[in-house]
């Protein structure tokens, strides 16, 4: 499979899971299609079970091709559990919950990069096949893996994350083997096309799903280096992380748990930024264009709605 | 888990499948907890999707426990198949059918070997935790590879048996690794232990299941050293096998398709054989002892009644 990008990309999604998800299906929603791209987090892939799982890559794909599960988010719509039952009566490990039809994308994965092809490869066919329009970037074909630093000690992000429930105390973040990873091809490619309008940072959580792709070598200078604005949405309303530990860990950081804060966090690399209208006063503090709008994402309108306004807004600053 | 044999065992079955499964189900029936082995083919395994498959192993496993699909006798009762469809959206292989249920134990196993745990070892595990009574042991912890060779070329068992659904015509078969091969763990001790009342060699194919088996070196000698009557059941009956391509292939390779050839098979290793009462006739040519009683199993009750036969009948070879 090649991965270069044959179409003309206009907007660059930047996504970690279930949130960041929620946008990159309104922005696939309301442009034409092969006019996306997604580029996700792989800081949170992990091997379990010695299969190869990317959770983000894979609520991406998921969402875009109709197929998640509405409820959790995560995972298949209309999923079965055969498989982690009869895992669990031969001693395996539970933890961590892989339907019936979720699984299928682990092993295949799995087979396919034991035989040596690249995950960007991987999840381009996969999402061909899938019917997904847009084109789904992993950040990175080199294995990074994020480390929370807790009170715990130092867990591996799932174990965090799934295993753990976000309890632990947060104390910071660390990308083991980002040193050795590079964007996906074609990335630079596509921030450099004239044909592209808008890099987008979805609401995802910055510190476990935006900055391991930011920490990938050479990602943030390609970024900053492309013409285009670069918007970040908060996901951050009224104090609160709409899902996900995201205001927890800024807590835990010492941080204030507002949008302003995670502007900041994003600091030189922002050209605007899209804020709830519950956090308005925030704006006034503000050294960088704001866009002020409801970003809570229940329904597909609010999505697309969402997408439409936040693409508006990119295309303003860019003039 | 330790794979020694820590009980008396009195009976040691040699099997493959399907067919040799079901004389296991009626020898583990009407014995005590503990006092049977089932010695298991493993010629058959391969790797498919990256995983460990041991069809033989899993069908004497699932029967034993009481697990097994009645209706194919191959993989679990209650199946779903959420996984297989899921794969073939996906692009992957769907010629070797893999239930959600029955996957656990390929995923786990292969897990666990990749850790580098024995195969006798993992077995033994699950069989404990799916509540076998009887002792599994496979063949070899070793790989050992059953080919086919045939009027289409040498195929992998697996690619003649399901793929090809033993269409190409047979003309030998080899096992590939089997040099490299050695008996399990235990299984020397048990030959030589004066709890060992009986040898039976189940109706299984005498070419791809039992041959596997018997060609590991040391195993041949290990089963004519034991003091113990050794008896075949033969998978012929009426000229035609029950299932599978044990007649086809007998005709392939030019043998009569006769319960007599199939002890002729294993010259020199058996002290008696049973065969089907629409054989009788055939029974003045052998110059063994012979005893001739329905053999065909398709009641749990007709497998303990020819189980119960079987073993009179040794009992009686060793007095």
């Amino acid at each position: 499979m090649s991965t270069i990008i044959t179409s003309p990309i206009n907007v660059l999604a930047i996504s970690g899971g279930i949130g960041g998800a929620k946008l990159a299906l309104g922005l696939d929603r309301i442009l034409a299609e092969d006019k996306l791209a997604v580029l996700c987090n792989t800081g949170d892939d992990f091997e379990h079970l010695g299969l190869h799982i990317s959770p983000d890559v894979d609520t991406v794909m998921y969402t875009l091709a109709g197929i998640a599960n509405p409820e959790t988010g995560w995972g298949r719509e209309g999923e079965t559990w055969s498989f982690m039952r009869s895992l669990e009566a031969l001693g395996g490990e539970t933890w961590f919950q892989l339907g019936d039809k979720d699984l299928a994308i682990h092993v295949e994965r799995t087979r396919r990069l034991r035989h040596g092809e690249a995950l960007t490869s991987i999840v381009a066919d996969f999402a061909l096949r899938l019917g997904v329009q847009a084109r789904l970037l992993p950040m990175s074909d080199q294995p990074v893996r994020t480390m929370v630093k807790t009170d715990e000690g130092t867990l591996p992000f799932q174990r965090y994350f799934v295993e753990r429930r976000c309890v632990p105390s947060v104390q910071g973040f660390s990308f083991d083997g980002v040193d050795e990873a590079h964007p996906p091809d074609g990335l630079t490619q596509l921030l450099q096309s004239n044909h592209l309008e808008a890099i987008i940072i979805c609401p995802s959580n910055p510190f476990v799903s935006i900055d391991p792709i930011l920490a990938v070598p050479g990602m943030r200078e390609a970024l900053s280096a492309s013409p285009v604005p670069v918007v970040a949405v908060s996901p951050i309303i009224g104090g609160k992380a709409v899902k996900g530990p995201t205001a927890k860990m800024m807590i835990e950081l010492g941080m204030p748990t507002t949008s302003k804060a995670v502007a900041e966090h994003y600091h030189g690399l922002l050209s605007g930024f899209v804020l709830d209208e519950s956090d308005a006063d925030q704006v006034k503090s503000f050294d960088l264009p704001c866009l002020v709008t409801p970003t809570l994402m229940n329904s597909e309108a609010d999505k697309r709605r969402l997408a439409s306004e936040v693409l508006d807004f990119a295309r303003d600053l860019a003039t």
